[in-house]
Order: C-alpha cells, then sequence, then structure tokens
C-alpha cells in the first residue's frame, strides 16, 4: 500500500512537472494569431517585466488582474451585439402571449423585422426589450435559455455559431495571460447572466470572473426548492463609467492590463482606470478597420482613439495586427 | 545558453513536483485544530467524494465552490462585530469635526461610550452611524484607513489583535480546500470595502472572492486622476435571503461547500441554496458554546439549530469539535 502511494506521487509529480515545463516552453508562442508588430511587442514585454522575479516591475501573481471587455473585444459585436439577436429571438418566441406587442413599439417593428425602427427609441427602447424577455423567469431557467440558445443560433452574415464569432488573438492573449499567472475577468456593458453560461467553455473565464450589467434579484422558496426570480428593476448598468465601479465592487483591486475596443467610448473609464494603478499597466484598444474579416467601423466623436492617442495605449488595428481574425478563416 | 535554459526548466520542475507532493501528503494532516469527531469527518470524506476521479459524487476542480460567512463562522463576533468597533473609533475620531453630534443619536450615546443604547435605534441607528463614518472618502483613502485601523486596534477582552481573533480551525479548513481545488469565497452581511484590505493576508482569501454589503461609489477624477467616491447610499445588503442573491452577484455558481454559524440566521438562506446545488454539498453550522475560550451565545428563536436539524447541516460545536479556537492559546 505504501510502495503504490509513494509511486503514485512519483508519478503525479511527474505529470505535473511535464505539465509545467510545457507551460514555459510555450508560453512565448502562445500569440500565433499576432503578427510580429507594436501590440504583440508591448504585449510580451509587459508580461516578462511583471513577471520576472528580478524586474522592478515585478508583480505578484495575486495581482496580476486582466479585465476584458467582451463586445467588440473578444467576440463581434456587428452587425449589432449579439445579446439583442438573442432578445429578438425572444420577443418573437413570446409573442403570442403578448398580443398587445402588435401595436407598441418598440415591439411592434421588431416583430416587423425592423430592428432600426424599434432601436429608434434608443435606450428607453432597448431596457423595455431586455425587462420583457430576460426576467420574470428564474436564474436557473434563463441560464438553460441562453445555453440552449447560443447552440442553436448562427450569425447573419458568416452563418457561423456565435461562439464562432470570437477574436482568435484575444483567446490567444488570455490562455497567455493565465499561463503566466494573470487572472482573466472580463468587465462587459453586457448582461452577467447572459455570458456567464457560455464564457468559461469558450474563454476559459468562470462565472466568478465575469463582471456586467444586471438586473435585481429576488430570492423565493418555489415547490420547497430555494430560487433566485429575476425581477424587471435594473441592478447595475456596467458600461463607460460604471466599468471601474463594476470592477471595484466585483474585483476590489486595479486591473494592471486592460483591453477594449472602438465603438462607443465604453471602455475610456476602464482603460484610464487600469493606467491610474501604480504600477507598470498595459492598456489596449482594439480598432475594428478590416472590413473584409470583419467589420469597419468608427466612433462619430472617435473618443476611443483619441483617448488612447492622449494616454499612451496601444492601438490594435485588426487589419494589421492580427494574422487571423477567427479561428474559422481558411 | 540552451543547457542552462534546460538545467533551470528541470530544476524548476523539480521544485514544482515536490510542492505537489507536499500538497497531497500533507492534505489529509491539514485539519490539526479539529477534534476527530463528526464534524471533521464529514469534511473529510466530502472532500474525498467530491476529489476522487473515479467517485460518483466527482466534482470538476472549476464548480469546487465553497463559501463562509465571516462574523462567528471565520472571526469573533463578540462582545459586538468588529466593524463596529472599526465605526465607533471613526466616529470619535470625526467628533470634532461633528459639534452636533454631542446632541444627536446615535452619537451622542456613543461618544459617552454607552454602545447599547445607541444600538437602541436598531437598524436605523447602525445605518446612520456606517453612513456617517464609511462614506464620502474615496475607496483608497478608505482601504487605508482600515488598513491602518486593523494593524492597531486591539479585542477589548482578549486585547489581541482582531486578525488574531481569528478561528484555526477554520483557517485551517480554508487551506485544506483550497489544497483539494477549491475556491474559497467570504459571503458576509459585512461591508465587503471593510474586509477586503486584510481577508488575503489572514485567510489566503483574495479580495476578489469576498462578498459582503456595499455602499454605491461614484467615478470621478480628482487631479488627473480616476478615483470612486463612497456615497451614503446602499448599494446591496449581503444578509440573509441577501446571501444567496450575492452568490448568484458575484459568483455565478451554486457554492457545494457553505459555512455559517448560530447568532441571527443570518446564514440560513445561504446553506438551503448551497443544498440546493444538485450534486454533493455540505453545510456546517458553527454554534457558539464555549464561554471559556470564546463566548457562548444562542439565538432568541433557535432559528439556525432548527434549520440544521430539520435539513441535516453538520452544527460544529466549538467545545466539543475544536481543539483549539484561536491561534495564540496555549
Amino acid at each position: 500500500m505504501k510502495t503504490t502511494h509513494t509511486k503514485n506521487l512519483i508519478a503525479a509529480a511527474l505529470v505535473s512537472a511535464l505539465a509545467f515545463t510545457t507551460t514555459i516552453a510555450h508560453a512565448a508562442d502562445a500569440l500565433l494569431s499576432w503578427n510580429d508588430t507594436a501590440p504583440k511587442k508591448a504585449i510580451v514585454a509587459f508580461v516578462e517585466k511583471v513577471t520576472k522575479k528580478s524586474s522592478q516591475d515585478f508583480v505578484p501573481p495575486n495581482e496580476r488582474i486582466a479585465t476584458f471587455d467582451n463586445d467588440g473585444t473578444l467576440w463581434c459585436e456587428k452587425p449589432m451585439p449579439i445579446q439583442l439577436f438573442f432578445a429578438l429571438d425572444r420577443v418573437k418566441e413570446l409573442a403570442p402571449q403578448h398580443p398587445e406587442w402588435k401595436d407598441k413599439e418598440p415591439f411592434a417593428s421588431l416583430l416587423k423585422g425592423d430592428v432600426k425602427a424599434a432601436m429608434a427609441g434608443g435606450e428607453h427602447a432597448l431596457l423595455e426589450i431586455v425587462m420583457a424577455t430576460h426576467t420574470g423567469m428564474t436564474t436557473g431557467e434563463f441560464e438553460k435559455m441562453v445555453k440552449d440558445w447560443i447552440a442553436a443560433a448562427k450569425h447573419p452574415t458568416t452563418k457561423q455559431p456565435f461562439t464562432k464569432m470570437v477574436y482568435q488573438p484575444m483567446v490567444e492573449l488570455l490562455t497567455y495571460l493565465r499561463a503566466n499567472g494573470f487572472k482573466t475577468f472580463i468587465v462587459s456593458g453586457g448582461g452577467i447572466e447572459f455570458m456567464r453560461p457560455w464564457t468559461e467553455e469558450v474563454y476559459g473565464i468562470p462565472p466568478e470572473q465575469v463582471v456586467g450589467s444586471s438586473g435585481k434579484t429576488k430570492y423565493e422558496m418555489r415547490d420547497g426548492q430555494p430560487v433566485l426570480v429575476k425581477l424587471a428593476e435594473i441592478n447595475f448598468i456596467d458600461d463607460k463609467e460604471g466599468k471601474p465601479v463594476g470592477i471595484n465592487q466585483h474585483i476590489g483591486r486595479k486591473p494592471i492590463l486592460s483591453a477594449g475596443n472602438v465603438f462607443s467610448g465604453g471602455d475610456i473609464a476602464m482603460l484610464r482606470y487600469c493606467q491610474s494603478h501604480p504600477g507598470a499597466t498595459l492598456q489596449l484598444m482594439v480598432n475594428h478597420d478590416d472590413a473584409a474579416r470583419e467589420f469597419a467601423y468608427a466612433e462619430p466623436d472617435n473618443a476611443s482613439l483619441k483617448a488612447a492617442a492622449a494616454n499612451g495605449w496601444m492601438v490594435v488595428n485588426m487589419k494589421n495586427d492580427w494574422k487571423k481574425v477567427f479561428a474559422f478563416e481558411k
């Protein structure tokens, strides 16, 4: 018994040692889908200086916090944010129970397939759609809805499952950071309960490392079992100046690396907050300039790129800096 | 160069292997301050069955979530919750700037040293004290206040620093769980920003794994730097039926092990929520029956012990189940 136990321990130790060696050896080759341009160089240089014990910028592993926006930073947000596709499918599904929607905006336009007209109502319209489609059920029921939907739904132009619409270079970056002792978080304006059911499988980010917008929930006993019911009441909007608030609430520590994208200026406050960390930091701003492989779009006021230039944040131009955008590309 | 690199890798691998072997070998001996009674047996049996790959109750590491109440479960909450000592010291410190407090409850009684009279105002009084002492500054300034205070303050009867008033068996349990791949969280009615500055050092629980009550914060630029200002507005009360809500908000996954204590019934909903996880689970309810080594106290309505009996939760009686309560005991 003793001998077998010792043998098992030695075998386990060897497996562990092998895994360790492999991690070290491959770390530098992890960013396969990045061109050898400034962003990749900046990322590797940053990771090396914060992880090398002898470096004056060394950061202990527990403080290696990296936060990533989701829509437009980790996965595609065009022709519209993916959570909206989910909401629209839910509206169609629920329409038979809501005959009044035929004459009520934003639902009437949505049901006619006119998303643009539906969204003319701005934030208020969006909120009405979210409340109608994301509340009233338990958190467990909602999780199942998201899982079922995302397993079946397809992106309208690429016809790929939405979970394949993730940026391969960013997935590699997440993996590379984790291999170097970082804890990777999503900090998104999207719904926290919409992301959590699939982020672990797709990005390797577990539910407890997902920060997002949320509605309030209420604890109830149903058939002798405790459940949380999703209420039609906003809890938190994790966007723009809400992102540092969300980071403080969930993580309680400033990130040393933070990545966002050009679209709405939604990540400026997060990148600024990251940069205010007293030690070495790195900010990445993904710029969508690749109409051929993804979509090309800019902000009307150019606020994100202006902030990047003013603060020395690294702009990642998809066209030049990424060898590949999606894993499914030939 | 190549050879040195290879040598370094082998050396690192051996260190890693050694660390791994040590972890395995010591795991079962980790609960040194527990007597060999039912709770320790239940804990070890539970951990073995959820971590053994061949077990039908096996749980993958990413789902091994354990949640712990703090006051009365991980550290002492008598003669009153420790955060109140902090608040009282803050009231005294701030009193010169608030001459009106001399005639205003609950401050007037507090300043006379009559905590009982101050607390006669119940939750409303408590809220007034917290708002007056925990808001108006930045999160960074508050963190420093807590750190400075907890480094100096002493428990009134033991004269020990409050960070030594943690239960040694529970610290061992946290370590034992982590050595077995669990992620350990605090889920406390106490203030999230009051706990985070010291939980990592004292319990090995990093800020992002602390869930607690909180006030709202606001993002602002001050002297060109982004800060979060603590507002006099409640964000979330993480107590009783709020605990499952807080767990869902922060963790997004049901715990498989959860520990609370007898005092206010504050942990009943959390333990019930844990037990509703479809797989194997374990609930611990710490009972304060040891007047000699700690404090002996019960709930007026006995709700926590009744819930434990009705639901099959393991009651941990400090007197019989713990060899040692505090590390400083002779």
